[in-house]
């Protein structure tokens, strides 16, 4: 089976002009097939205040209307991906940029109204792995928004990390998948305020005992419930580490926090 | 030699979703190699009065400063183009959307600053024929936003029936290429108040003296010659219609004008 690296960012690195670069050249030192995943930035939000767009939360969550919608698919799928796509280009990485719409590559469906209305928030139903390993085929890198489609012509907001790890288990059937998912700490911290505490290693039950204990925080359980789907799923190993430590971790060197089944 | 259709659109029938959506319905309908270029409308101008962005022109040419680009990347690359795809998809076309930079296929290089500066827009180097062509081949139908990159890292403004012509005719020397500009009049006209008053064919030579008799207007004048470019190219045909006369002009039955060499 061939290898390939699934690698998710987040916003904070794209934020800033200087890390992204430093990002990006790492991610096209990588050989071999490999797919980026890009989460938003605080881009959407400022273009969204300049456009009088006011951030909805209900419950702490995040509620995408129909101008919040518009204003995403701009962002996502036009400023920051195809900037990523042409800087990839120019460090002769052959990157091709791609909604869940492109190629029909992942379709979702609007979300069911519950308690709370999210709005034009899709959750994946199908990833097209045939379509995508036929890019990786002809050498491409694909490039993937954080925006997918419901096949029936409607745009739909998606969570990166889902992304991630969904297009990762999809994948697993075809290569042999590494999952990385790249932020602004050096891993899963034991002591959020000690980037020194980085739990090397880390299994699903450890996991869902630190959950207990509450010493993993909020923001980090959706990464890495996530991880742990893909790794489910089929994915060979999971990783979550530092932006700048992409090298070690796509060579399978010791560094952040290595989730294991 | 296979066929295939290259198909411009442009920015007015873009910008009403119903004659759009019959554009898309005769499109999707259209079996064979296919490729759609789209403008970019009214929509750019109107974000761009929202964000306090005015329209620039120096002696009636747009220029596109920083600010502008950044719009029309946002609104061609995200908006337009990913609305596009997703109902195209909708349709059961496996539409997969580009600019320039995605796969590398449309490289441009900053226009050189003479009298005027025009910015951040692109003149074509080079068509990445065989990066389209696989994408061809693989039964997907590019949707190409007019945008491109200069191979370094930026992406560019290029005018969409330049790109048209320009990929019609990298493309002819794999394909046999119909070049279609669809618009919102029945073809070229000889008055221009007058929609029976279409030219049913057109030769270089009679062009040139309608052009300097004054018959074709200014901004017909452009899309014409970016045709002819492409029928001295090697483009098989050229023809310029109403939109809603796509299949007519797909099936090559005789409809709005049809450029001969």
């Amino acid at each position: 089976m061939k290898k390939l690296i699934v690698i998710k960012i987040g916003g904070n690195v794209i934020d800033d002009e200087k890390q992204l670069s430093s990002f990006l050249n790492d991610f096209s030192s990588i050989s071999g097939n490999k797919i980026l995943v890009h989460g938003g930035g605080k881009i959407a939000t400022e273009l969204g205040k300049q456009l009088g767009i006011e951030p909805k939360m209900i419950g702490g969550r995040r509620i995408t209307d129909a101008d919040t919608l518009r204003m995403v698919q701009m962002v996502y799928g036009g400023l920051i991906n195809k900037n990523i796509v042409a800087q990839l280009q120019a460090r002769n990485c052959n990157a091709i940029g791609l909604t869940g719409a492109d190629g029909n590559s992942i379709l979702s469906r609007k979300r069911i109204v519950g308690k709370i209305d999210y709005g034009f928030v899709g959750d994946i139903v199908k990833i097209n792995s045939n379509e995508i390993s036929s890019l990786l085929k002809s050498g491409l890198s694909p490039v993937i928004a954080p925006l997918t489609h419901d096949g029936k012509g409607q745009m739909l907001n998606t969570n990166s990390d889902t992304i991630a790890s969904a297009v990762a288990s999809a994948l697993s059937r075809l290569y042999e998948v590494n999952l990385i998912y790249c932020f602004e700490k050096s891993g899963v911290l034991k002591n959020i305020n000690d980037e020194n505490s980085v739990i090397e290693k880390l299994n699903s039950k450890e996991y869902e005992k630190l959950k207990r204990d509450g010493v993993i925080s909020e923001g980090m359980i959706p990464k890495i419930d996530n991880a742990f789907d893909a790794l489910k799923q089929g994915v060979r190993t999971g990783m979550i580490c530092y932006a700048k430590d992409l090298k070690k971790a796509a060579s399978n060197k010791k560094t952040g926090t290595r989730l294991e089944k």
